[in-house]
């Protein structure tokens, strides 16, 4: 079987780590398995190259940037390459161009278009493991390296397990894989040994931090069963999969109808108060943000006070705060609103599961435990199997506790020590 | 007019170097040229990824070596578009391989088949600065990538230039140019404004370290005007040309026979002693190792005290002294000879210069000097514009002073401070 294995910075992040890698895909190898691997930049070789970026220059262009980024996975492959040859099997690296990753030009940000794995199939059929550098690829057009955003090394991986028919893609990093929540937070959280792919891009999409949101929607789109899980153990992960191939029994005899609860605190808020109520007028706002590459989550319309104008809300990243408040100052005329509310820190919980789908009472279970642990909801949005609300910032791990004790999480062990969120 | 530039590591060790550099390439830009720049690898960077790799491996494969340094020459050329991006014109970074440079397949001293630029071409001709990674190309055969053996940006320049049909080609380090010695040597030595690839070639095979033999020789086949100088100062430096090409009076009023007076430290020495006197027998010691990858220098055979038998002496470079040995002893009864004499330590000297084709007496003048500062020649080697001989490691720097003040190279004021031959 084809085998595709992706290990995140901190498994790579030294001599000794990279050895330790090599030895665990040594093994996958000798189990009979065809191993292509996808490898991250070593430990924060990342954060350096763009230190030294700035050293020359403030703002530098991203297609150079791009070519000065992709030299980490070009190294920590061709380590890794070299450790795994010390231990008697043929390695051989490739770049994400060498490697068919074919892309759009958005450099520093790249969507993967098509995967051309002929040199890699070739390497494979001739016995040799493949260690491929994630995170970058090459524009269709202009034949220029790319990279595909920070943590889309997890995305390389799945396209690549895609394009390869791989039986599965194992994602390592230095957490055990996903929980109910937080550890941080509650240290009940359990691990999840399964979980849909819809249920993981809702979470990813909530604030939880363990996978990128487009490597789960490219993992669902292909089919992908994804294996998250530790290269600093042996235990097993959780496992990422289509909700029909999931035992009942996978998720333990209790059968949670919440698979779990993610919280996110790097929201702002902004309110307009008295936009004039006018059709098309909201659509007119969220345009001009949408212009400036701000990414809103919640949104909610009020009557205002006034009968001829509402309050419009919306949640959006911290970082993109600033810069929308400037949007929107400059276009107050055009659209006539009277002033911008804006809140610097506020929180948004979440619980997910499919088991609402089919369960009376989730919402009333959700707001009561929330009203019981004296927590204020400002916004609230829901879908089919997830339930998110706003709440101050000084609320939040208050109230991922008791959600999580709440739809019955809460573990009769104590968790795993949670070893971070990094990739 | 096309231009080529290389910048070596020391031109590049830092953000404030690359930003200098930067603004000496902006400049030549706005006199009107298209420039391409060719650049090494930032300071030790090519050092630290060597460390880094023995770390991981004993003894990594070379294709995974070239895959790890080649990221060195990847990060400067893109930081050195960015910083050429700040000063206002359009600066793109290519590998060597973007940039057409196919080589062979011999993995860390690859050699270059041929250039095909047309991605630099496009570019130049859309009116940006091109920056290529140096020391690194494509293999024809195997798409892999390849490096050009130590010191070798300086060949990918000339080729380039070459490719480009560039005006010229600019090889800047930390050097003011080439000298008529060494000056931490030779205090009196003088910078020489311009010398024939000839003689460039036979100084660098004589152990001047201020230019590549392979970056020499491609100069004289491609008819490439190389100008060796600093990136620290605004002064020429050294040009090399066609021999025809050069004005008399460049060398100065007093027209010098020699032009240059090189030494090599580096060097040991072997005597097989007996070695039975039949024809091929010289062949077939050789054969055995230049089949060891050992560069033998100079060869001297003498008849042996015994009648039936000969001595072999060769020089070759210390750090293959002991593989040398080696296969020689695996030999012995083979070849038949009876002892292996070994110096670890010999000196070379080498006058080059054209003047000596056709004055009398250079040989002459040559070893009366030597005999008058009290130099014991072991062996005597020359070409028809250089005489080496090999002496006494502890007579070199005194025989080159006496070889530099007896062919009139003492200059009338102190030379420039001679800052290190780093590339």
């Amino acid at each position: 079987m084809r085998v595709v294995q992706k290990f995140g910075g901190s498994s790579v992040a030294n001599a000794e780590s990279i050895k330790r890698v090599a030895r665990r895909i040594v093994a996958t190898k000798q189990l009979g398995n065809d191993v292509c691997v996808i490898v991250s930049a070593m430990g924060d070789t990342t954060d350096e190259l763009l230190d030294l970026a700035q050293e020359v220059s403030p703002n530098p262009r991203p297609r150079e940037l791009d070519m000065l980024l992709t030299a980490g996975e070009r190294m920590s492959a061709a380590l890794l390459a070299m450790a795994i040859n010390d231990l008697g099997e043929d390695a051989r690296s490739f770049t994400g161009s060498q490697a068919g990753v074919i892309t759009t030009a958005r450099h520093g940000d790249a969507r993967i278009i098509d995967i051309t794995p002929g040199r890699i199939v070739n390497a494979l059929d001739e016995g040799d493991i493949v260690i491929v550098a994630g995170f970058q690829g090459v524009s269709q057009d202009t034949k220029d390296v790319t990279t595909l955003g920070r943590g889309a090394s997890d995305t390389t991986a799945v396209a690549l397990a895609a394009a390869l028919k791989a039986g599965y893609c194992e994602i390592y990093s230095d957490v055990d894989g996903v929980f109910t929540a937080d550890p941080r937070v509650v240290p009940e959280a359990q691990q999840i040994p399964e979980i849909s792919y819809e249920e993981m891009m809702e979470l990813a999409a909530s604030g939880a931090k363990i996978l990128h949101l487009r490597c789960v929607e490219y993992a669902r789109r292909e089919n992908v069963p994804v294996h998250v899980r530790s290269s600093f153990s042996d235990k097993p992960g959780t496992w990422l999969k289509d909700a029909k191939d999931i035992k009942k029994e996978g998720r333990g005899m209790e059968n949670p109808i919440i698979t779990g609860v993610a919280q996110d605190k790097a929201l702002a808020k902004i309110t307009l108060v008295d936009v004039p109520d006018r059709p098309g007028e909201a659509s007119q706002v969220f345009e001009l943000v949408a212009a400036a590459g701000v990414n809103v989550d919640i949104i909610v319309q009020n009557q205002s006070i006034s009968d001829e104008a509402v309050a419009i809300t919306f949640t959006l990243p911290q970082d993109q705060l600033a810069k929308t408040i400037a949007v929107l100052e400059g276009a107050q005329e055009r659209i006539g609103f009277r002033k911008i509310l804006a809140d610097e820190t506020v929180g948004k919980v979440s619980v997910v599961g499919v088991g609402m789908r089919t369960t009376p009472g989730v919402a009333a279970t959700f707001f009561k435990a929330l009203a019981d642990a004296g927590v204020n909801v400002q916004m609230i949005s829901t879908s089919e199997i997830r339930i998110s609300v706003i709440v101050l910032a000084s609320d939040i791990d208050k109230a991922v506790r008791a959600l999580h004790t709440a739809f019955g999480l809460d573990g009769t062990n104590a968790a795993v020590v949670y070893a971070g969120t990094g990739r």
